[in-house]
């Protein structure tokens, strides 16, 4: 398979003049860009560019998403905000929801942000790490669509649910965990599925609720596991987290939950996503400068710790991420030819010409 | 094997005379009996009255840890509290720092406290339940001595660093996360050793790094790998995990992390031991009876869901617990001959008689 390189800006073009075509106001077309691009860069494909059309452009021309993200504020104290996001585009509300929370922090020292009524945001990672440059901690949560089956079950009733938490270090990168409560997201499933391969023991089960390998057994009727995976290996860790997500995401916020969580692809009404917010003002607890010191030598000690047989490298959370960002803003965003003809479909449906040269290409194996 | 069934009230007792013999004032000598005891009772035998002599006696006598537990402010704000738990009794510690983070709350709506030059605190879960009476959600992290490696290291560097979280319910009872994450405890590792049994492949890695399923293996130079296990298995993200545990209570209360963490068999001098609590008030976010409403609608979706292939239940994090609680209100907490033994050599030792009648006995073929 081949893959065209992109230049960043030129993509992050395309997905503004596409959404604003859609009558996202620019500026907001410009945040969810900017969300989608980051995910692409960071190397998280599988919630970038690739969705523009399928969870957002297809939803936004159905009218299923509201354009205008009328974002409202249900119930606010010094330290809490509880919004409704009118049925909006998730990465403008979560950013306008998050950086609510960083102001609040900022007056209160700690702040949480719950919104209800709101549609797929993205990737986690995005919202906690604007908490970075205030030199805060900052936590981003949302539920999603039911893949998920609890443990001893055998239906999908929870979203892969991620966790997110970004904390600043001084002169290494910032931690930031991104992390499904499952395994594996449900894509990766799909991948093997078109391969025509198995998947690995452990990470899906199939309609009785039976460890399968065949991928396409999980995705007909079949659920994923969650982290940790069968009982024995502690899997009724991640179906805790998963449903801890749903209760600050769903309950606590007052969206769906559980099954009733829309799917970005199918739903025919609104999905109802929740999402949870939270800052942490970190000099309200140690100087911020004793702070960075020490994350850098939590960081360093792991890092330069003896590595496991056949190991060259051990990694803190986000750091690879950060690395292909790098790269990518450098060499350009790979995708693959039939993405992009995807991509120029979707555009030229709507008039939006994706008229960009690539970088380059690669041949790759998978 | 046989296990003597013991009244909880005893137990207490004891655990209250022994305390207290060992210069700990009564209030709080009732303070940390009581969060042992609820561990026995919740079935975490492991963090119960097992470890008095071991983990918190024999620190007591060798002034290793303070009695009086002098907590000191280092910093205050309306939101936020951090603490020095001046090397007391890590359970009286967390139990002001929980009970002064709920006050927070309750002015606040969200507080956070985090503790630094604490002890071990028995079980998270205690502190995260404390919240629930007074319809707050609670948060309890603590770090703890190295046991578990990063993703593709083999030393272990982090504790197995539990993540606790409570959310009420209405009729249900309330969800109540109290995970370790790591996959098991080393208690589980030593269990197996002693039974001359192999562990199951993926919880521990020897002194290469690599997976074994030889107990003696992982205890000597090797390590206990993170929720999720391997690589393929997504191991990386219970790392992450364990991290984000050490960055709140190691970093950001400045206390010990990584492998500075004390042992509390072990450690000559202070074990330094951080811990971090948070309270959230619900009604900030929704009306408390539409919370417990749709957590009762969550639990039961998942319960009545339908069961894997030869599965008769699924349980909701803390389920069982809770009725392991009941049970050994009613009948009894059963405790292994030989920890009765060595509970009563313990007292001996300091003039504290363990003068309590068995309700009953049970053989256990484990």
């Amino acid at each position: 398979m081949k893959k065209l390189l992109f230049h960043a800006e030129d993509l992050k073009d395309f997905m503004v003049r596409f959404f604003t075509r859609l009558e996202v106001p620019p500026e907001d077309a410009e945040i969810a860009a900017d969300v989608l691009l980051s995910a692409d860069l960071r190397g998280i494909d599988s919630h970038g560019i690739i969705r523009l059309n399928t969870y957002y452009g297809s939803r936004l021309r159905q009218k299923l998403i509201n354009p205008r993200s009328p974002i409202q504020v249900i119930h606010e104290t010094a330290t809490t905000l509880a919004l409704d996001g009118g049925n909006g585009v998730g990465q403008v509300v979560s950013y306008h929801a998050m950086q609510r929370c960083i102001e609040k922090a900022k007056q209160a020292g700690v702040a949480m942000v719950t919104v209800r009524n709101s549609n797929h945001y993205g990737i986690a990672g995005y919202y906690a790490m604007m908490a970075l440059p205030h030199d805060m901690i900052g936590i981003s949560y949302t539920n999603s669509q039911p893949l998920v089956a609890p443990t001893y079950g055998r239906r999908a009733l929870l979203g892969t649910n991620p966790i997110a938490v970004a904390a600043p270090a001084g002169k290494e990168r910032p931690f930031v965990l991104d992390m499904a409560t499952s395994i594996v997201p449900i894509g990766r499933i799909t991948v093997f599925e078109k391969a025509g391969k198995p998947i690995p023991e452990g990470w899906g089960i199939d309609h009785t609720g039976q460890i399968t390998t065949n991928p396409t057994a999980v995705l007909q009727g079949g659920a994923l596991m969650p982290l940790g995976g069968s009982d024995l290996m502690r899997g009724y860790k991640g179906y805790g987290l998963a449903m801890l997500v749903d209760i600050f995401c769903g309950v606590l916020a007052g969206a769906a939950f559980a099954s009733k969580v829309g799917n970005p692809h199918e739903a025919q009404g609104p999905a109802n996503v929740g999402h949870f917010f939270a800052a942490i003002q970190i000099d309200c607890f140690r100087p911020i400068a004793e702070f960075k010191q020490d994350m850098d030598e939590l960081i360093r000690e792991l890092k330069e710790s003896p590595k496991a047989f056949g190991q060259k490298r051990i990694y803190i959370a986000g750091e690879k991420e950060f690395e292909t960002a790098e790269r990518y803003a450098r060499e350009g965003i790979p995708l693959l030819e039939n993405v992009v003809t995807s991509l120029r479909q979707a555009g030229d449906e709507i008039g939006v010409a994706f008229h960009y040269t690539p970088l380059g290409s690669l041949e790759i194996s998978e």
